[in-house]
């Protein structure tokens, strides 16, 4: 049943994840060709920098005109390794209008213009896999969308970034603030040179997106996320939550509210208790944690990014493309059916854990009480700490709405006795 | 694009998880039909007591004659959760003749015949799905046949069998011995009336005959898989382990060799440090870690039994399978053109914990640490406890092949000064 025609394959950017898929499509390629039944072979290589060097690839294949190169129309697959909105979006819209099918890494675009893309690979009975977009080497977009698709997944919540996770897990086992955390990770190369996209959430946000949309079958699209960074969660932050019985992690959530009616996506920073199976998840490390209706509480984990690992998603995925390819089928689609509304941030309900800088006098705590209880707040824990006249306040809440939070937190900074809000966190995973 | 000639679904056996399966598919029959693209329709029910009722599902669909359901020609998916080999064997192939696709999560048998299944699924191209075999609700075949069909897999270590984990955590947590831990299980309903199958490592072992299959593209029959049961492990080994770091799980352990010219698997119990990802799985769950070329270390988590997170599994693959008919396509097959040997345990290569009853004499260590250099196991560490003339040797070994470790075991037993072998046990995960 071996056909002896070999699939080609256009690999458009070549830095550490492209020149690690043509580095395995090489070495591994015996393997290749047993796994889809037909030899893989590297068509053409688009490049910025056409001089630079690239061990193992053959120069004749090298190209700066990716326009051409995926226009060609002998391209069975395309794999999208450039990153960023354009010209990565008109490289895939142009390889499906000219017969290929897509292979992307590329979640800033999936998360933007998914929809879109999905469209036009439909259009063209085409493929679009994107396994390598979230949480790098972690099979997390299949299981979603193949294995449990006879399943109703009710929450998703992840460590989806590793440069984050490497600077809080930093800042926990050494007590070290932001600022020295982060300079650690630039040294290690964990972190980039302008780190904004991973520390603000702007890269967990797009993730967040794309496994929401999967996991409720309904778009969500990167404006529906909420999205607070790390960059202000303290060495005392951690010290609270310790004290609870908890670390801090930088998670995505996923959640289809209670009535099912609709649906939430956020990330942000919050304490998770020690037990919970995403606070051992260490260093530069992923894990996604699901839960369903019917397969209760399941955990994805492995390495979320680098080179390798990316390249492992993508040749993954570009076994599958081919396997089609040769049988004439197309993979999933988009499935966005139940279209569900997204709820704005105000809408989710969690716990908070709130420290509050409080004058140290009788009647405080009776009046910081109150406000929570007008607000329809209702309080767990209270730990009071005095001196000098000053005084701390932590407190930690029930379950209740975001904007109900925001709300008492709003009338408690209009407290002649309150002198500040020192921080608020949510606390999950209980 | 919506057809409207449902999918008949047949299926065959109907206690917890198959009552499970026709409840959702009942329950969530608007969002399987969504996903899939058609309806799908309960056909039939076979059962051995038709007169056992069972709620929401009409009687007029049960049958005690499999055969003549799976027979009938119209059915589409035949989803087998009676397990044992016979009758399910039989039923198998006869729906594969008869037009049927088949989602099953027998492991016992995909383990004993899992060859000559796919070679009759693949002679009358249909699919043979059996997700829910290995680890229950855990998605582990797909990703490891689908996502990880790029790379290149060197190990994959698990915990796949719930009642063993159950009953090593409540030894571990409690420092109970094995018969009252096993008892507490039975008693909770996570060990069976007989817990053969489970303690003495027979499930482990088909689910490992499974994994190894599947990650290195070769066929590994049950008698291929060394297999040691847990029922000695001891309170006093748990505090041995404690001692190093370490605790100890019923693995199954499936590897590549270093020269990656063979394979092996086995299932014993093993001491593995805490810090392992698999140290801290506990209760009736399961995990599985994989190491691969390019992706590196992922682990696989949730709950690996049960009526619920089974029945997810095996809706997830019907889902596929009712995907891919509909599509005219059918999705990968048994891959295992590697072929490569199976080795015997003795060519196994790990680390040892050796506790020895000696004398407590001069000399004695000079003697024992001679034996094992004879065989030409290196020792790692080696403490001495001594009280009234008898004393214990607890040695740790370096890597080495399980053969080297018997003959030193056989040698040592012969020494007049060591009066017994208290336990000897693998360790693994370093």
């Amino acid at each position: 049943m071996m056909r002896t025609r070999p699939l080609k394959v256009a690999l458009l950017g070549c830095g550490v994840v492209g020149s690690e898929v043509a580095r395995i499509m090489t070495t591994h390629a015996d393997d290749l060709t047993a796994r889809i039944g037909a030899p893989v072979e590297l068509a053409g290589v688009a490049v910025r920098r056409p001089d630079r060097v690239r061990e193992g690839i053959d120069p004749a294949l090298v190209t700066t005109d990716a326009t051409a190169l995926v226009k060609r129309g002998d391209i069975d697959v395309v794999v999208e390794v450039i990153g960023g909105i354009e010209p990565a979006r008109s490289l895939i819209t142009t390889a499906f209008e000219h017969g290929a099918s897509v292979v992307s890494a590329n979640k800033a675009l999936l998360a933007q213009d998914g929809a879109a893309l999905h469209a036009a690979a439909g259009e063209h009975g085409k493929d679009l896999y994107y396994e390598a977009a979230v949480a790098g080497a972690i099979p997390l977009i299949r299981p979603l969308r193949e294995s449990l698709a006879g399943d109703k997944i009710n929450r998703v919540m992840g460590i989806v970034n590793g440069t984050t996770n490497f600077i809080l897990d930093k800042m926990d086992s050494t007590g070290a603030g932001y600022q020295e955390a982060l300079d650690e990770a630039t040294a290690l190369g964990y972190a980039e040179a302008d780190p904004t996209a991973d520390v603000e959430g702007f890269d967990a946000a797009a993730k967040a997106a794309i496994l929401a949309g999967i996991a409720f079958h309904t778009r969500v699209r990167l404006d529906d996320v909420y999205r607070e960074g790390m960059t202000e969660v303290t060495a005392a932050d951690f010290a609270s939550a310790k004290e609870m019985g908890c670390t801090i992690k930088l998670l995505a959530i996923c959640e289809r509210a209670a009535d099912g009616a609709s649906v939430t996506a956020r990330v942000h920073p919050a304490m998770i208790p020690l037990s919970h199976p995403l606070a051992s998840v260490r260093g530069a490390y992923n894990a996604v944690f699901v839960e369903s209706d019917a397969a209760g509480q399941l955990m994805f984990y492995g390495p979320g990014a680098g080179g390798s690992p990316t390249a492992s998603a993508v040749l993954g995925d570009l076994v599958a493309v081919c396997r089609n390819r040769i049988g004439g089928a197309t993979g999933p689609g988009e499935s966005a059916y139940a279209a569900l509304p997204v709820s704005p941030m105000g809408d989710v309900v969690t716990r908070y854990h709130i420290s509050l800088d409080v004058a140290d006098k009788p009647g405080v705590l009776a009046q910081v009480a109150t406000v929570f209880a007008e607000h329809g707040v209702s309080i767990d824990t209270v730990r009071q700490q005095g001196k000098d006249g000053e005084a701390s306040l932590v407190v930690v809440t029930h379950r209740a709405s975001d904007a109900a939070l925001t709300g008492t937190v709003e009338a408690l900074r209009k407290l002649d006795t309150v002198r500040g809000v020192a921080s608020i966190m949510r606390v999950e995973g209980e």
